[in-house]
């Protein structure tokens, strides 16, 4: 019986870095990962090999990842668990043995129960090079998609099939798209760039039904209009991948994500479980996490990667950090919008600050920056940041996850030890996330 | 007699965030700005009038920023600081009182004492509307510039004159271009760049002496050689501008900036001084600080406005965040490198992570990004980080600032709660300062 003193099941984003982690920290150990993928794709690249890239193959993780950090790759399918042996057995056939396992299965589109979802050409934002490409050639001969979804996924897809040329209509249930993880005026501003591109947005609408034959050719909404159509795309949301940690008898968390503790350890000390298939908590509420990252899921792996032998790592809970762009517009944001701390029984106090991403005014290609910071009223620590910008929007938003992260209070993020450049970011008289902070304060002394 | 409860003298980023900042903490008091200048150019912004702007008016700070935020103007010229009576003196006769004083006043280049210094069409970087439109006007009839001095200014300027079709020599006297701001290896990246654009670059070099007749003709440098040359530009470094301090008999300091304590008050509890005339402490040394950067006055003068009539801000001292690009490369740096740890006392460990600033790698504009970070080893806390790369460089830059100010530790920010997008970021699984954190860690084991 082959035997790999740490076993990664799943080859995604979570699964390699647990590896390289487990081999930075753990230099001579045995590390192996097991995938039933041949290829695999780039989580939150899929929506760019419709337009931008042009081809599955461009999203593809080279393998070489893998074996310049020393790890094993065995392409094949783990069926089972024998957690009293410690050994997996894979649809080849295989036993493995292991002293650590970690699971980095994932998680799979949510397919909903709308009568007509199983006609042809219903597709999802599957992790699959075969299904991609079909979906590709699919787009080749189609006109009209429609988008069921309008959270990152949906979104972004539009745009994608947008720069195509096709004509592109996204449903959403809510009254806005984006709504879960913004507040309305950053939804508002990606609605407009949307619609500016030429995608039409229908919110508060329900998909009733998928009608076609064989194909689908319209869905009906609530609002009882009808959207011919040569695609569905659907963008609802992910499930993690939890059969192989059921069956195994590992303990399922209320989000239906495999229960971890804080050192990303299942209810099996020998088995870590990281990223999509792993139920996540709040930092900020302590309150379980409904957001699937991949930036989040290598942290998780890092974490569980350095914990196999010997506990040295915590996760004391996500942030939730995100950016999209749109167009030409960047959107991103972290920790809690202003919405979502006052629903978490927060006590807040916001500032919101708007200038150029370059100065002066007259760079070429100098960007509009919305930035809104939010505060706790007691503590005086920053909650959340949401910004609306250019090409440096995530790295922006990243600033919000350390000064989140690090516990900054409003006195210390006004006084934030940026740097600027004329033409790499605003000006230092204007700089957002102080600016930001400053009206914070002013808002706070009155209010 | 007029009076203004807060009279601020200059009217750069540093006096114009004084002003702000003071009617956001006091909103009922009169703020006045005196200011010498007709109209105020974007200090950081000089270089790019002679490539990139094309003209010195797109460089002026809009006096709007004054009136909406309820700051009154003065053009006029302070000639010295009554204490006993709280006056000043002005050039045009007018006497103006106040009960606190800002000192903003800022920097003047050095001017070397290199023979042939007063020889005509020898430039530098002065923040004066009329001389930058001699400088342009002069520019669009010569054809050799020689740049003495390889700093931000020196590089920066090399830059645009080069991007103008100028032949471009810089003259280094250090072994690097940048040497006092980066390691070696960011340096050779920003020369590579430099050279790559056609512009020359000879280190190890000093001017002897400017030759010519009325006007330059030539340079002479220690080594002998001889560079024939239209315009001599000076990038040696800058002043604090404190005649008007000394005069009043404020403390100066050891670096011959106004002596300011933590609070940005001088040796007189009544002024304050902010920005390139006062002077400085690094937050991570303890020692004087000599970078003189629009970023470090603005953030002085948000401690100093808040300071004015009620203690409430303190500068723990300076971090020292800078940026900047030659071409398409950007090059930033935070805190301290690993040589000025070093030359500091301090027992340090380095990371690196090697990158592309988007993914996959096939996405247009992909830029490599490099990180180097720097830990002290008994703490484990980050003193600095260096970057080059691509168009989010200051802003990765400003991460390193908030990690550092932050008190981060390595294995804080090697779990750093970053999100990544593939046309915004690295990948989650490279995310370079997660991985030059990682990549630290590694080595302190060994070590």
């Amino acid at each position: 019986m082959k035997k790999s003193e740490v076993l990664i099941v799943g080859g995604s984003a979570a699964g390699i870095v647990a590896g390289i982690t487990a081999k930075q920290c753990y230099k001579n150990v045995k590390v192996t990962l097991i995938r039933k993928e041949k290829q695999v794709l780039i989580p939150c690249g899929l929506p760019y090999i419709f337009g931008t890239l042009g081809s599955v193959e461009k999203d593809v993780v080279p393998d070489t990842i893998l074996s310049k950090n020393g790890i094993d790759l065995i392409v094949d399918e783990v069926q089972s668990i024998d957690r009293n042996n410690k050994t997996v057995a894979t649809s080849r056939g295989k036993t493995i043995g292991f002293d650590k396992l970690v699971l980095a299965t994932g998680s799979s589109p949510i397919i909903p129960p709308i009568p007509g979802i199983d006609l042809g050409n219903v597709f999802v934002a599957k992790k699959d090079f075969d299904y991609l490409n079909t979906l590709l050639k699919t787009l080749d001969i189609a006109r009209n998609i429609v988008i069921i979804g309008g959270g990152f996924i949906g979104v972004e897809f539009a745009d994608e099939f947008n720069k195509r040329g096709l004509n592109v209509t996204i449903v959403e249930l809510l009254p806005h798209c984006l709504q879960l993880v913004f507040d309305e005026e950053f939804c508002v501003r990606a609605e407009n760039k949307l619609s500016e591109r030429g995608i039409t947005i229908m919110t508060n609408n329900r998909a009733n039904k998928i009608v076609g034959d064989k194909k689908v050719k319209e869905v009906e909404l609530s609002s009882g209009k009808k959207l011919k159509c040569d695609i569905v795309f659907l963008g609802i949301g992910v499930a993690p991948n939890t059969k192989l940690a059921k069956e195994a008898g590992l303990k399922i968390g209320e989000h239906r994500g495999i229960w971890v503790d804080e050192y990303m350890r299942t209810s099996d000390e020998n088995i870590f479980a990281v990223g999509d298939c792993a139920e996540k908590t709040s930092l900020l509420t302590k309150k379980l996490l409904g957001a699937r990252l991949a930036s989040a899921a290598t942290r998780e792996a890092r974490i569980a990667g350095a914990n196999l032998f010997q506990l040295k790592r915590k996760n004391e809970g996500g942030i939730c950090t995100f950016s999209t762009i749109i167009g030409d517009l960047g959107i991103g944001g972290a920790g809690l919008t202003e919405k979502a701390a006052k629903d978490a029984g927060f006590d807040i106090f916001i500032g919101r600050a708007t200038t150029l991403d370059k100065h002066p005014a007259g760079l070429p290609s100098a960007a509009e920056m919305n930035v809104k910071l939010v505060f706790e009223k007691e503590t005086k620590k920053m909650l959340g940041g949401q910004i609306s910008g250019g090409s440096t929007t995530a790295e922006v938003t990243n600033i919000f996850a350390v000064l989140i992260q690090a516990n900054m209070k409003v006195e210390e993020v006004v006084t934030f030890q940026m740097g600027t450049h004329p033409m790499l970011t605003a000006s230092p008289i204007a700089y957002p996330i102080v600016t930001a902070a400053e009206n914070a304060m002013a808002r706070d002394r009155v209010s």
